[in-house]
């Protein structure tokens, strides 16, 4: 289907627009009642590798909201059971790795991920997509630091103690494990653009833990290889990060064509240090739970904040909480369409 | 007692030291076999009430590190009795409030703090630790914000959905809260200056979870006030907060006389900003983990980072994690020390 609405892709180019393209990252979750449904019939793995349903999942709040963009419905730790890794999903907790990474041993174990065998079915929700949507699609994965948190810490994190004392302490077997999951989530992300992919994102959501010191020396090298392998995708790519204020300078030097960014981190300060290259943002996820005035303000001050510079893509800081009543998601897309009324 | 050593207030006026004295948030913890010795037969809140042991954790730290300076051993949570909150400790989770405060009733319950009535052990531990201390003693409070989120939230939080939730949605009861919190902390931190403290830290450890544009209009008229009411003790203050790197500006406005900066805030960026205001930190506490040769390389890059300037008062980024060996900790007080030999 031909795209009807490419916004988010001029944006993403720093082309003006007549209004910031929006959408929200996991706008296709438990907010949703249509979604809510769906989970009392499938679990999240039996959605992603059912690629009919993971189409409709995906296309949900594309029809329930109007957002500029659809973002295909995964778990960034999808791609890592076909590199071996024995993990399972455990609500309101996340990923739990059975066999987690901490050694030479884990390290070695780690396969290297042929996407058209280990996830075909992503690939197949992407064609069909592609045969949908009105509006561009994003692809997305885990970044190579956020995905070795999980693999070495076994699990979320609040203090990363382990990953870090894999870092400071093992440091060639460390930059062996970032390379294994560089190269395989290159791979991955190439597959979903030639799959059809409009735009890809990086999620780099727990890379805030480090010091600039320690991002500098053990991930941005391997994030400069990996926006570099992305280039003949030819697709534009978000780099987004949580806590990343201090990294923001590095993160743009590793690569991306936008900059995703919290709301940590002020606009203006992002917009004058990045200079002409867009971003995604950066609204508190917790203001959807707020009275529409207070929503109203806070999106309108955001936009004040850009000051209609272009190449700015409207979302929130991180994902959509669960609580979030689905009509402040909707006023929010037409809190934005105003602007460009 | 005279001080044999004044360095930590020497370089919170931002005057020349030989070396940047040095001290740990958390110094008196369970990384110290002799603290968990005295845990066998005292809780936390049982030492806090029992003035000579409560002196005697204080100064473990002090004999055993060299620091160059002592912090009263107490929780932020410590004051809240004296309000009518009624909460306990509990091992690796913290304060747990048995009565959230989350309406008006709720915060109208709260008493004003009296703390000749409330805490009077804590003034006693301080008179006695003043009648020992080689080295200035550092009193302390939590901040309103940080205090506010455990009482709305009931204990800790991750996402500080509830206190925003009130934030947003009963900014006149929001405020209410804040005025009370900080007229009892301004009385608190007042007290422990006039039993002897020499310096005074405010830890607004969670404040970081706020937009910098919530800061402004929910927390920093807040602060102003605390900082003003601390003017008349005449000793230095603090600011401490983590996640802080988007409100620093804000937060030196607020007031302070040190801003003390978490890992994730580069020091020479902070350094710019603050001008001539003094610096607290910023080791990250997992480097207290690694092999001696990156401690070394990270103590050395901060010092590098800091070029020498006055007002550096170094420290970690947050507080010594458990699983810290102690002779690791001693190792960086030897490595400052090494600055002036």
């Amino acid at each position: 289907m031909d795209l009807v609405n490419d916004l988010i892709l001029r944006a993403a180019r720093g082309e003006p627009t007549p209004r910031p393209p929006v959408w929200f990252m996991r706008q296709a979750g438990r907010y949703q009642k249509a979604y809510r449904k769906l989970r009392e019939r499938y679990t999240l793995p039996e959605i992603v590798q059912n690629p009919e349903v993971c189409a409709e999942v995906t296309l949900l709040p594309v029809k329930a909201l109007g957002v500029d963009a659809a973002i295909l419905f995964a778990d960034i730790t999808t791609p890592l059971y076909g590199m071996g890794v024995d993990l399972s999903l455990v609500e309101n907790k996340g990923p739990v790795i059975h066999n987690p990474v901490r050694d030479e041993k884990g390290v070695e174990a780690l396969r290297p991920l042929v996407p058209e065998e280990a996830v075909p079915f992503v690939l197949e929700t992407i064609r069909i997509l592609k045969r949908e949507l009105p509006v561009p699609l994003i692809g997305f994965a885990g970044a190579p630091f956020t995905l070795a948190s999980y693999l070495v810490e076994g699990g979320p994190s609040r203090r990363f103690l382990r990953v870090k004392a894999l870092m400071y302490g093992e440091e060639a077997l460390w930059h062996r494990l970032m390379e294994k999951l560089t190269e395989a989530m290159a791979r991955y992300l190439r597959a979903q653009a030639e799959a059809g992919a409009d735009l890809l994102q990086v999620f780099d959501s727990w890379v805030g833990a480090l010091s600039p010191a320690d991002y500098r020396r053990y991930v941005k090298p391997h994030m400069e290889r990996l926006f570099q392998s992305l280039r003949p995708a030819g697709v534009p790519v978000i780099h987004f990060g949580v806590g990343t204020m201090g990294l923001l300078e590095d993160m743009k030097e590793a690569g991306g064509d936008v900059l995703g960014l919290d709301h940590h981190t002020p606009l203006p300060w992002a917009r004058a240090l990045l200079g002409a290259t867009p971003v995604q943002g950066n609204l508190d996820p917790a203001v959807l739970l707020a009275p529409k005035g207070v929503i109203r303000r806070e999106v309108q001050r955001i936009l004040k904040e850009n000051g209609g510079k272009s190449g700015h893509i409207f979302n929130l800081g991180h994902g959509i909480v669960p609580e979030t009543p689905e009509e402040n998601v909707r006023y929010v897309v037409e809190l934005i369409q105003e602007v460009a009324a």
